[in-house]
């Protein structure tokens, strides 16, 4: 098991927007159940599953597995809960930390929100001016709470 | 994705249980949806993540990757829905064809299933004198719903 600490912020400008080239992933949910999510994604050309535990603050258990694409097609489009999420992620390099600004398409565009992985709970780290508000606590962005509530019903 | 095709019957007699020594399975669900099937399972010293989709008479899809053990440790004591499904499994060869017999703990003691697993849904097979009343259709029997409604409340 990996622990997975993220602070979660709504994007207010687009100038980050020139200084990486996005990635499309397509995800979805065999399980959206808070305390056993059970995640399908595909970026690129490789495909993972992805289980998360229970979130507790800020952190929150990950266990991840590659599996082949084409496992990953039939489970998005026959097994998933439906609508799917799809997005463009920009992973952007800030002072050694990874920002991945997350730009919604479908029911959920108009969102953007940018994370940033710490390595311990209470990690001192530079926030880009282009973050706004942090959400970290607010669970509608969750991407397992954005395919049954999107964005354009707020 | 594989086809699971398979038949299920009721034990009616003990004599199978000197044909092979079993082996001692524990396995909990992260969805037990009955079109999202989310099973991790422990069987010796191996485990295994398997997805299970919608059941259309006898056959579903299975998708099953191997992960290791001491993450479905924490998975099924941290994440799956409580109890877990112990049983022991008897594999038995009789004429080609595999028979497994599961024998329940817990609160489904006293339960016990034969299954075979068939390459096609008409495919010919003899049915051992062990095997009593048909159950393939009989969704109390799936593990996935055994948990919630064990057998000794039957």
């Amino acid at each position: 098991m990996g622990i997975e600490i993220e602070r979660k912020f709504l994007v207010v400008a687009d100038d980050w927007k020139t200084l990486v080239k996005p990635v499309f992933m397509r995800q979805g949910y065999l399980s959206s159940q808070a305390n056993r999510v059970v995640r399908v994604r595909i970026e690129d050309q490789t495909a993972m599953l992805t289980i998360k535990g229970k979130t507790e603050g800020i952190a929150r258990g990950e266990w991840e597995y590659p599996i082949p694409v084409s496992d990953a097609q039939e489970l998005l489009d026959g097994l998933c809960e439906q609508p799917l999420i799809e997005k463009n992620r920009y992973r952007i390099v800030i002072e050694d930390l990874v920002w991945e600004v997350d730009e919604f398409f479908g029911d959920n565009a108009g969102l953007v929100v940018a994370e940033v992985e710490l390595n311990s709970v209470d990690q001192a780290f530079v926030k880009p001016a282009w973050c706004g508000e942090e959400v970290s606590h607010d669970h509608r962005y969750a991407n397992a709470n954005l395919f049954k509530h999107p964005f354009k019903l707020w």
